[in-house]
């Protein structure tokens, strides 16, 4: 049996792990990228505080050990639910299962021109663009006298207060207050504007009001500013424009929504508000049997819970189970019903500062910060990479200091 | 007085600290990038083993504790010896003594559009640049079943048989035979062919004959192929002539020589073959006595040495020594004369290999290896970076793998 896996994000990674030496079963990963990225601590590699190496690790050393499973960098194209093959940007591969595992990326909601003044963060790359524009913009202040420009410089505006802009924030904040604050003379970091915008009610929706608020009081006592209900109605290269209050700013930070890829546009599914495909209780796409979508690219809805949120923890949840009852058909068994089992959710707000909210458990303050921690350490990659994390933000955390302020150019090639 | 520091490598670095918190001095460091780089170990960036924060740190950081001394982000445009200013990108600034620090770029010896095809070693641009090459070269072998195009994507050559030329090749030979060998399923990282190729008559041509030779058995040992007397005719996106041989190959790294920056036009001064501009004994621009220049910008002629070589500990010393003889100008004492103090030179080999040669003392082998290890970390700034990088490095040495081996695109936008 030939299992495709298309994705090497948390989905795919656990997929794959699942299926790893297993009797009778051939595997291959296709990602284009090269290496498994753990998302939910990218924010620190946009704020200077982690290396990108030190939350990716390439697919094929993650999974080296297993000797059935083959990983290429490539592209997924195209689906040929007919004859069972995946058209790829280098040639065409068949298969007897596919599990789908492409996750999402940014959506501006229809304004994907604002992209290039407002980058959201969901790669690498933009990680180290925003980290670009951030310590640029404290270069830029400290270049001028003139203090409305410095003040134009040290505006930022977070669009989106779910747990990445609250994070984006809490550490623009906790940067500027602590990590800059000497290594400036001319310019004063302590002046740096920062607005949250976020155009729901509440900041951290899906936490209680107890914590929501807490999260309010942190975060405004870094020097952030939290706007709810309002709207970005505008962005450009020099301003933002919030309901009709136009903000002279170019430090505009987008995480206000994420839009799942459409790599089985011709198969037509059925997709949700996201675009995520919906998906049957085996997470197989109604009328295609041997095709599953997991992660970020399905539409789940759970009894008592509803549609299941776009989180890391649903994506390596669902990645294994998929994988296992494909070992089970393959084995003369059933197929079983996914059920997420939630353990709760977490938000960080600068230096040590969390909320963390379980059933009906609620932290928030130092308590939750190590328990944040903990959790990000242990489900990080790798002994190296957690190793090396715990270390940085130990350093970090007795020294004030964040460890890759680099600004590097976007060329390579000399003047 | 005000002093003008352009460039924030080895000898503007070293001039700022030995000027930093002195009486009656202002300083000014300026630098067109906002972090001082450790250019020894650029070579591992560039190999994927350490990642670009570890060898880099903000300028502004290094030097915040000094509160006479500030730093702009800005590139150095012009020279006013007449008005004592320089110009930069964003305004005039004036002098009383002027510093150039500037260093030095990769060189084609008049083959400048070699450049794509073939990426210098001098900026973290450029190492991220070529560690995405080399990746990717093993990734597009894996894609393909055609022997023929395996042996094209697996063919290295580096162009230079100095320090950086051979270590280039040793770690790509490290890499192939012991880091990427189990990662890969369908190609063979082992029959990676590396050609190290010299125009001169030997690599390493400023170590004695000895270590020389042991140089090039450890080079063989990780099946780098020494090609010496053997000149580059041309490059192209798919391969590389050497003489009258064309091997075809896309993955060239160009290690073959440096050319200093020109920041002083307009003062005309004498310059070298390399470019670098002949200095007085003091480090002054003849003519000019309140410009002094250092680093790879500088030529400067020692007895029983001849021409310095662009190597860091000359810069170093050179940067702290015209700090020194401006202080002691300013405070009413004569201009010394500069003397290069030699403390030895080495050059490593892939995996627990080293040469080093002080004086009539020779090591090669491991134990010469540790000492080019110890007095890296020794030399490398910052607390937090010496410790981060040992432990990699014990890292690396123990599980044979490397940390950063990250292919990141070019662009940030999606797709």
């Amino acid at each position: 049996m030939h299992i495709v896996i298309a994705g090497g994000g948390f989905a795919g990674i656990n997929a794959a792990k699942a299926l790893g030496n297993k009797k009778d079963v051939k595997v291959t990963l296709i990602d284009k990228k090269n290496h498994h990225l753990f998302q939910p601590l990218l924010y620190q590699v946009a704020m200077a505080g982690l290396s990108p190496a030190e939350i990716a690790a390439p697919i094929r050393s993650l999974l080296s050990k297993y000797r059935n499973i083959r990983v290429l960098q490539t592209k997924l194209m195209d689906i040929n639910q007919d004859e069972n093959t995946i058209k790829t940007d280098f040639k065409d591969i068949t298969y007897d299962y596919l599990i789908l595992a492409c996750g999402a990326k940014t959506t501006y909601f229809g304004n994907e021109n604002w992209e290039c003044n407002a980058p959201g963060l969901k790669t690498i790359e933009q990680a180290t663009e925003i980290r670009r524009r951030v310590l640029t913009a404290f270069e830029d202040a400290e270049r001028t006298d003139d203090p409305e420009m410095q003040k134009f410089h040290l505006t930022f505006v977070i669009v989106g207060g779910g747990p990445t802009g609250v994070e984006l924030a809490g550490a623009i904040g906790e940067m500027s207050r602590f990590t800059l604050a000497k290594d400036f003379k001319n310019a004063n970091p302590k002046l740096t504007r920062i607005i949250l915008v976020e155009a729901g009610k509440n900041i951290l929706n899906d936490f209680s009001r107890k914590l929501r608020e807490r999260a309010v009081r942190d975060l405004e006592k870094l020097g952030v500013q939290v706007w709810t209900s309002s709207k970005v109605t505008d962005i450009d290269d020099k301003s933002v424009t919030i309901g009709n209050e136009k903000i002279q700013t170019a430090n505009v930070l987008w995480a206000a929504g994420i839009k799942a890829f459409e790599p089985a546009k011709n198969l037509n599914p059925k997709t949700d508000y996201m675009g995520r495909i919906v998906v049957e209780k085996d997470l197989s796409i109604p009328g295609h049997k041997n095709i599953f979508v997991t992660g970020d690219l399905a539409s789940f809805e759970q009894e008592n819970i509803g549609l299941l949120p776009p989180l890391a923890p649903v994506a390596m949840q669902q990645g294994t189970f998929c994988a296992k009852n494909i070992l089970r058909e393959i084995n003369g068994k059933e197929r079983l019903g996914f059920a997420y089992k939630d353990k709760g959710k977490m938000a960080t707000i600068g230096r040590s500062k969390a909320i963390v909210e379980v059933g009906k458990l609620k932290l928030s303050g130092f308590f939750a910060w190590l328990i944040w921690l903990v959790i990000h350490i242990y489900y990080l990659s790798g002994f190296k990479n957690k190793f090396f994390v715990f270390l940085n933000w130990s350093w970090s955390y007795l020294s004030f200091k964040k460890g890759a302020r680099l600004i590097l150019s976007k060329k390579w090639k000399s003047d």
